[in-house]
């Protein structure tokens, strides 16, 4: 069965509005991605989105995009609305040259144990709250063998319609949770067996690679802290191995989501 | 000597004319960040082009940011122009939190041989016209070790402003030279003894690990090209080695400054 293709002429049509006014209703910092709902865009995204737990409930897009999604489309129970280029930017409120989104309510949230079941690398994130950021690092966490982020205190919603953008849809695919009590929710990790991996600049700390080496055959948790501050003093101590990246004299730091590509790399290459 | 220090109250002044209406200025496709004038922004980032080989000839902050820089400015053959955050948000077009910003005129370019001169290992891009990538490969070369930056056909301005400022200012103290002749001037690189790395993602390379091991001895040269199409074919005909970061099934590709930033740190690790 082939999705419903709905024709649709006036941007004002009220079926148009999960997606309408996009780039006003995410700067409602009050409520990111708007209404609550999960925003995917363009073909390769909606695409991930499909094959999610965020199941869509509604496309729009050109006859174009409706092409190149075709088969991706099949059983699925949404109406894609077709518009014109001009239609969809009135709707949207520019101009989206991907062409095509998608939208999703929320899935129900996992818990860390959940996403820890069948891990055998995860990241943990504290203090991250750029969504750039955030979208890259489950990108790098995808394409570099992590099986599942754990977010600490701190951080931004994943599910916000830029991080899901950068992640390339990853962030609808790596299984993510929230920690009820930081850093105690530490402890589900090393329950599990999981030995924890803070990131530091701190010349005294063990090399990613000499780290890594001594935990091939080990659950591993990389746990990596915001761009400047770092992980907190506390986090920290409740981590059983420190690691540092070799940097050059005289740089200060990577940013966060290519600090935690090193890492991922290195647990991939050594024992992931 | 400390700097000398002018305050302004005027936003109109045309002392403060390097600086005025920043966005609008960097908006004009056909002359990047304006002027031709380099920018730098913030204390941390002023400090490097201080430091380099980009001399300040104007610099514009608030009293706060003045005293942060201190004794970085002794000796300076420039003004700082001091104001308040509203002279400063009304002359620069927006408010900018960073609170202080330098303007220096180009250097004169620098030759592929010259920046291989002394190098052992440098990139080389092609096609990576995103300002922010450019700027996060600078950040990620001097972070990881890499001595310079050669540019192919097809790359964006490196002196953007906004290249400079996701680069921590590493963009105006890691070397940079255009090849006049690409790609031939790859033999540029392998006269002077460099071996030349191409990324690819294809599944029949050489993984990093294999490759940057075999070269430890060796001068390298890491090409990496655009984020989607990836280096021409011609490039990767004149490459030595073809070499592949390992991914997981299912995921495309990562970002061209990961990407990068996983060669360098590998090279860094086995023969940097």
């Amino acid at each position: 069965m082939s999705a419903c293709v709905i024709d649709v002429d006036d941007p004002a049509d009220p079926r148009l509005d999960d997606f309408r006014d996009l780039n006003s209703v995410d700067r409602r910092p009050d409520l990111p991605s708007g209404k609550g709902l999960v925003i995917a865009e363009g073909v390769l995204v909606v695409q991930r989105m499909i094959a999610s737990r965020f199941v869509p409930r509604a496309l729009l897009g050109t006859d174009r995009r409706l092409a190149e999604l075709g088969a991706d489309l099949d059983g699925l129970a949404a109406p894609f609305y077709r518009v014109n280029a001009d239609v969809m930017a009135e709707a949207v409120g520019f101009h989206l040259n991907r062409g095509v989104l998608a939208s999703a309510s929320r899935a129900a949230e996992l818990t860390v144990s959940q996403v820890l079941d069948g891990a055998r690398t995860v990241a943990v994130l504290e203090g991250v709250n750029d969504h750039e950021n955030l979208g890259s690092v489950f990108r790098n966490a995808a394409g570099l063998g992590v099986d599942a982020v754990v977010f600490g205190s701190g951080c931004a919603d994943p599910l916000y319609r830029r991080a899901v953008r950068v992640s390339m849809g990853h962030a609808l695919l790596v299984p993510f949770a929230k920690a009820r009590e930081w850093p105690q929710d530490l402890k589900v990790l090393r329950d599990n067996g999981f030995r924890l991996l803070a990131m530091t600049p701190d010349p005294a700390a063990q090399t990613l690679a000499e780290a890594m080496a001594q935990l091939a055959e080990q659950r591993v948790a990389i746990l990596v802290g915001a761009e400047g501050p770092g992980l907190k003093e506390h986090t920290m101590r409740s981590s059983d191995v420190r690691v540092r990246i070799p940097m050059s004299r005289g740089t200060d730091s990577l940013n966060v989501a290519t600090a935690a590509a090193l890492a991922f790399y290195e647990r991939d290459r050594l024992g992931g």
